[in-house]
C-alpha cells in the first residue's frame, strides 16, 4: 500500500481508437497498481500523433504522481512517444550506442541484418533508465521526477509489456510500499436478485465500511467484492474475516470463493466429494449445459455425458420419452420435462439426470408458452425407486439470455439438491427473473 | 462524411478506472462516429473529481472539433460533469425551473417524491441546447463553440445514451455530412491461416488502396474488413465491388459477408437450402458444436440433435460403438470418431452424422496422443450406404482453445462437403493450427 500515490494511464496508438482493438493493457496495468495500494485517477488513449501524445503526457503528469505510458516504441515513423514524452517533459534525446548493439545483436541471433528503421529504437531520454525487453526490441524506459514521481515508457505489445512489469514496474512499487498492499476477494452468489443480497449482507457495510464492500449483478449470478489492505498478513486475515461475516449474511445461496470457478464447478465438487455422477438432457440449450460443464478440468469423473433432444423424435427414441406424453403436453412441459430427466438417468445410468426444455425464442411462442418458458427436471436418487424435482419459470430477455438463464438454473437446481437446501429461497421473487411460469 | 472533423470522447466515473467495468459507452460512440466519416483522435476516461474533468474538457476542446462527454449528470454529490464543462469552458450554470418541473412531472408518475438531490439535475450551462431523456431524469446538454464545434454532455447509463444519440447526435452529425458517410463491410474466412489469407488478396491493396482494406485473425477464422466512403449510393457500389473481388481472390474458404453470422450460422444455410438434416456425436466439446448450432435461430429446421457421449459407455450404448473398437484403438481415435459419427447419423435419422473425439487437456495427453490430439468424421450420403470423411489434427493453446477449434472444424469438415470442395486447401500448411495429427 503507498499512501496517496497516484497513477494515470496512457495508451498510444491509432489502432486501439477503432472498435476491434480494446485497450487491454490498461486494465493489465489497473491490476496491478490495484495490488499496491495506488490509486488510478484517470486513463487515456490517443493517437500517433506527437502533439496529442505530448499533451496528455503533460496533464496526466500535473494529475498523478506516477504516469504509465504504452505503445508507440516501435521502429517506424508513426512511433513517436520517445518524442512525445522528450517535448512534454522538457528532457533531449540522445542516440545510445551500447542500445544500438544490443538491437543489432538482437537480429544476429535470427540470423537477420537490422533495418535502417530500428536505429530510432535506440534514443533515451536524457536521465532515463533502462528497462530490458526480453521479448522484443525496443527497451522501456522510466523517467524519475522526483520523489516517487516517475514515467513509464513500456511497448505496446502485451508479453513485452508483461516481462516489464514484473523486471521494473513490480519492484519499483514494492520499494514504495515495504509489503503493504491491497488485495480484492470475491464471494459469487446464484439463485438470487441484486437487491435481496444487498439487504441481506447490509449489516457488513456497517462492521466493515460501505467502501470495502462492493455488489456486482450480471446474468443469473452476483459478485460480491471486498477489499483488504495492509501487510500480507493483515490483508489474509481481514478478507477471512469479511467472506465468513458474508457468507453467514447471504447463506447456502453462496456458491465459490473462487473468481474462476461457475456453478458447474461448484456442482463438480460436490458430486466428486459424493462419488456421484451427472447425466444431461437438453432441448432448447442445445448443449450449453453440457458445455459448461466439461469446461471443468477433470469433468469425465462425474460427468457421464447427455442427449441432446432438439427434436421430438430424439426425446422419444434416445430419451424414452412416451409419445402421448409429448402429444397430451407439448415438448415444452412439466411432464416432458420430468420424463426426460428420468430417461437419461436411466440411459446413461447416473446418480442424477438434469433435463431442460423450453421456448427460447424468438419465435416459437404462445400465448400459452410465450417466449421464455423454460422447464427443468432433476431426477435423482429417492425414496421408492426415484425422486424428480421440477420447476417452471419465465425468463425475460433474448434467445441468448433464455438459453444462458436455463443452463444457469439447471445447475443450481442440482447443486441446491445435493447439498441438502430448499430448491428455493424466500429472497427469490416472483417478480423477479426466476418467475414461476404460471405468473407469466 | 464530414471532411476533417475531428473528435474525443470522455467517459466520466470513478468505477470505470478498475477492472470489473469496461466503458462501453465509447465503443458505441466511436461506431457512431465512423459511420458519420468523423475522426477520432483521443479518448479517455477520468474519476469523478471536477478538476480532473475540467483538465481534460479543456485538453479535449483544445484537440478537437467535437468533444463527447458521457456520466456525471446524476443527481448525487459525485456528479460534476455540468460544473467541471463550466469551469473548462468559462461559462455560467444556472438553474432552470422548466427541467426541473419536468423532473418532479416524472417522478409523480411513478407515484414519488422528487428527493431534493435531484434539483441539481435541473442545472443548465449558458447558451446549453437541451437533449430530452425519455427514459431518465438527467436531461443531456449541447454547447456549441462556434463553427462546427460542439461539446455534448450524456448521460452514463447506456439506454439513456442510446436515445440521445437517435434523437440528438445523430441528426447533428448528419446536417453536416450531407448524406456521405464511411461505411464498413466485412468477409469471414475458415480454415485458412492469416498469411496465406494475407498473400491471396495482396492485388486488392493495390487496386482498392492498403488503407481500405484489413485482416483481423481471431481463433479459427479471419475477418476481413473494408471501407468505403461517399453518399450511400457510392458507399453501396464500393463495398460490392470490393467483396467481389475478394471473395475471387481468396476463394470458397469465404463462408459469410455477413458480421452477425457464424460457421454455424452458414452450415444452417446450406443445410436448409437442401433439405438436409444433421446430428452430431461430441465427446470433448461436451456439447458446445450442439450450443453453436442451436446458437442460430430456427435451428430446429435442420437440427435434429445430438449425444454428448463423454463415458465411453454413452459412445457404445446409445451410438452403437463396438466395445471393441474403443479397446484396441482407444476413443480418441480415426476408427471410433468414425463410428461415431455413423452412429449418431443412424440412431438420429439425420443426413449427416458429425462427430468430435480428442483429448483437451490439461491432464489426459500421452506421448502417443498428447494434448490437442482430436478426430474428427463426417458421415453422410454417398456411394453404397453412405461415406464417412476424416480428419486427424493436433491443435496448440489451452483446453477452452482445443475445445473451440474442434467446433470450428467440424463445422468447416460439413460446410466444405455440402458445397463439394475438396476437404483441406493448399494454403493450408502442416505447420497452421490444423496440422494433421501425425505431425505432432
Amino acid at each position: 500500500m503507498i499512501p496517496a500515490m497516484r497513477a494515470a494511464i496512457l495508451a498510444v496508438g491509432s489502432e486501439l481508437l477503432g472498435t476491434d482493438r480494446l485497450d487491454t493493457n490498461s486494465l493489465r496495468l489497473t491490476e496491478v497498481l490495484e495490488g499496491h495500494g495506488v490509486e488510478l485517477v484517470g486513463k487515456a488513449v490517443v493517437g500517433d500523433g506527437e502533439a496529442a501524445i505530448a499533451a496528455e503526457v503533460r496533464r496526466m503528469a500535473a494529475l498523478a504522481d506516477l504516469v504509465l505510458v504504452t505503445g508507440g516504441l516501435g521502429p517506424t515513423a508513426d512511433d513517436v512517444t520517445r518524442e512525445a514524452v522528450a517535448e512534454a517533459l522538457g528532457r533531449g534525446l540522445r542516440h545510445d550506442p551500447e542500445i544500438l548493439a544490443g538491437i543489432e545483436a538482437r537480429f544476429r541471433r535470427y540470423g537477420l541484418r537490422m533495418p535502417a528503421v530500428n536505429r530510432r529504437q535506440a534514443q533515451v531520454l536524457d536521465g532515463a533508465v533502462l528497462m530490458a525487453n526480453p521479448r522484443g526490441t525496443a527497451p522501456g524506459l522510466r523517467l524519475d521526477l522526483g520523489g516517487d514521481r516517475a514515467v513509464f515508457l513500456f511497448p505496446g505489445v502485451p508479453v513485452e509489456l508483461e516481462a516489464m512489469i514484473a523486471s521494473d514496474l513490480v519492484p519499483w512499487l514494492a520499494a514504495r510500499s515495504a509489503g503493504r498492499g491491497r488485495e480484492r476477494a470475491v464471494l459469487k452468489v446464484a439463485s438470487l436478485p441484486e437487491s435481496t443480497v444487498e439487504e441481506r449482507i447490509a449489516p457488513a457495510y456497517g462492521e466493515f465500511g460501505r467502501e470495502r464492500i462492493s455488489i456486482l449483478a450480471r446474468p443469473g449470478e452476483i459478485l460480491l467484492q471486498f477489499w483488504a489492505e495492509g501487510t500480507a498478513e493483515e490483508r489474509r486475515r481481514s478478507l477471512a474475516a469479511v467472506a465468513r461475516r458474508l457468507r453467514d449474511l447471504v447463506g447456502p445461496a453462496v456458491f465459490t470463493g473462487r473468481l474462476d470457478e461457475d456453478l458447474a464447478g461448484a456442482v463438480g465438487e460436490a458430486l466428486r466429494a459424493r462419488g456421484e455422477t451427472l447425466a444431461t438432457a437438453e432441448s432448447c440449450t442445445g448443449g450449453w449445459l453440457g458445455q459448461r460443464i466439461t469446461a471443468v478440468p477433470g469433468s469425465s469423473a462425474w460427468f457421464q455425458g447427455g442427449v441432446v433432444s432438439y427434436a421430438d423424435r430424439v426425446k422419444e427414441e434416445l430419451l424414452g420419452v412416451p409419445a402421448e406424453l409429448l402429444a397430451a403436453h407439448g415438448a415444452v412441459s412439466e411432464p416432458v420435462a420430468r420424463a426426460m430427466a428420468c430417461g437419461v438417468r436411466r440411459r446413461l445410468g447416473a446418480t442424477w439426470g438434469l433435463a431442460v426444455t423450453g421456448i427460447a425464442g424468438p419465435a416459437g411462442g404462445s400465448a400459452d408458452k410465450p417466449v421464455g418458458t423454460v422447464h427443468l427436471a432433476l431426477a435423482g436418487p429417492g425414496e421408492g425407486d426415484e425422486a424428480v424435482s421440477h420447476r417452471g419459470v419465465r425468463f425475460p430477455g433474448d434467445r441468448e439470455r433464455v438459453r444462458w438463464m436455463s443452463t444457469q438454473l439447471a445447475l443450481e437446481m442440482l447443486r441446491r439438491r445435493l447439498l441438502g437446501l430448499a430448491a428455493t429461497e424466500d429472497g427469490e421473487r416472483p417478480a423477479a427473473a426466476l418467475a414461476p411460469g404460471s405468473a407469466g
